[in-house]
């Protein structure tokens, strides 16, 4: 028996600065409609989608920070998008930055939302694996700051029933750790949905830029292998502010395989039909991890942060 | 500086079960031979490289399995091999099925060993992460037991300093594991060191035989480059005993990328000059584990052993 939900990868170009939220989620409002024009259940936008990744300036003013942030989700300039989920009948999952209050303290957290097809957030996470840096680094063209502007995430990555299947979230970085996916793999994820903003150029070794596409596609086709889950990854693309995004926004099937993909830098819409079932065929066999994992030999994962050469 | 290590991947193509263990040792020879014609340091064997791959066929009779196993390393027919890399100064790697007494019992592994230069055993592995089954499976044209003829290894994944650098081991299907590679990389491993026997077929999940070297490859290069290692995949490849295994070998740089590999099916060498130093502008930079790994959230890799659907 299949379980067909069908996903868009709704790349995004470039947000300038300048933008308002509301010409942002006019513009995903557009790749919504799109969507539900080519069949979609539920369309994946990518990380901080509503602004333009502001982590590359230093800035030391909070309240200028602060404007890049959602203090309420919905809020007054995104609630279009929510009634645009429920008009079309098509979910999503969105990135934006998160200020909240916690125990009467003000919180930042780097965080993603999924979202039904009739407009009620369904589920929630926050970025753990924040990269970059605290401080102003003066030698770099482009600070990554999002050490500086956010916490790392407080919730683990929880799994959510929706869409008929069993959906987790992570976000750009995330991405690349293996520990990621394995903790929803272990939860039977069926299909994980990851956005990012990624460029090309990496400050601290450029000597990788060259494979930043290889890169991104080689750490989530192999985890899509290894856990028998769907990946939806989904690019925040194109030169933003004077900064290039890679783009390469793929559907990426239990097999590892790629079965859709953009092939530009600006909105862009790819769309695969996916069987959450196709999974169970490497859950059940290779990867039945009842059967084969070894968990008592894995204790320095969880024991050790860093690498320690002891011989 | 660079600290170069040249490493040869010695695939060899099919083993008889009819072929004697001096039949098997003169074509590793012949290959560590040629390894010291071009200049390399090490070369790499596969697993279970002096008999036929026995776990192909349900045997009742112990002493028929345990001939398939070394009593002892070097013995009489595998000490040739041992003087052979003193003569040339071409250390190896090399899997076998290790019989032993510990603490009165006898006891069953698929080791590895590191030999260096001296023709001295610097390093061993036992497989922790061991596939197939434990009980004939009638269904299957050729079976793959295991399971049922090894124990779990008891050593964890140690690293060894040889050749210049860290250097791992882990063996045929730890290598779809990235807890397996994780595990060293938290010890600082420059180069992993793996051997496999794949069959093409795998009978409980057909539909993946066509994308046999695509996972095979796919998940030794994403952990190389996920914990900034080389890795050296070197298989037993061909139509061995009417059982097709996948050949594929290959030598992986620390950026993911495969910088040699074998092309045939048969007794093969693929050579590179590999850098040690190399991994270390990914582990220094994106997998720098002291900065961005978060362990605190990680507990279930170790906590559970299968996956639990708990929405």
């Amino acid at each position: 028996m299949s379980r067909i939900v069908t996903v868009g990868a709704a790349q995004l170009g470039p947000i300038a600065r300048s933008d308002t939220r509301t010409q942002v989620v006019e513009r995903l409002i557009a790749l919504l409609k799109q969507g539900s024009e080519h069949g979609c259940d539920v369309v994946v936008f990518p990380e901080l989608a509503l602004t333009t990744f502001f982590p590359r300036w230093y800035m030391e003013d909070q309240a200028e920070v602060d404007q890049f942030f959602e203090k309420s989700m919905p809020g007054t300039d995104t609630q279009p998008l929510f009634d645009a989920a429920r008009e079309y009948g098509v979910g999503f999952y969105i990135g934006y930055a998160e200020l909240t209050e916690q125990d009467g303290q003000v919180r930042h957290f780097n965080t993603s939302i999924l979202v039904d097809k009739s407009g009620e957030i369904v589920g929630k996470y926050r970025k753990i694996h924040l990269p970059g840096h605290a401080e102003h680094e003066e030698y770099r063209a482009f600070q990554h700051l999002e050490k500086r502007y956010f916490e790392t995430g407080d919730m683990g990555w929880p799994v959510y029933r929706a869409f008929g299947g069993i959906i987790g979230m992570c976000i750009c970085n995330d991405r690349r750790w293996p520990e990621t996916y394995r903790m929803m793999g272990l939860q039977g994820v069926e299909m994980v949905m990851v956005g990012y903003n990624t460029p090309r150029h990496n400050p601290p070794s450029p000597e990788h830029d060259r494979l930043s596409d290889f890169h991104n596609h080689l750490v989530m086709q192999s985890a899509a292998y290894q856990n028998g889950t769907w990946v939806i990854g989904v690019a925040k693309a194109g030169v933003e502010e004077g900064c290039e995004l890679i783009g390469g926004s793929v559907i990426i099937a239990p097999s590892g395989e790629i079965v859709a993909r953009c092939t530009g830098m600006g909105d862009e819409l790819a769309v695969a039909i996916c069987d959450f079932e196709m999974g169970h065929s490497y859950k059940n066999t290779i990867f039945n991890f009842e059967a084969h994992r070894e968990p008592q030999h894995y204790g320095l994962i969880v024991e050790r942060k860093g690498a320690k050469v002891t011989v």
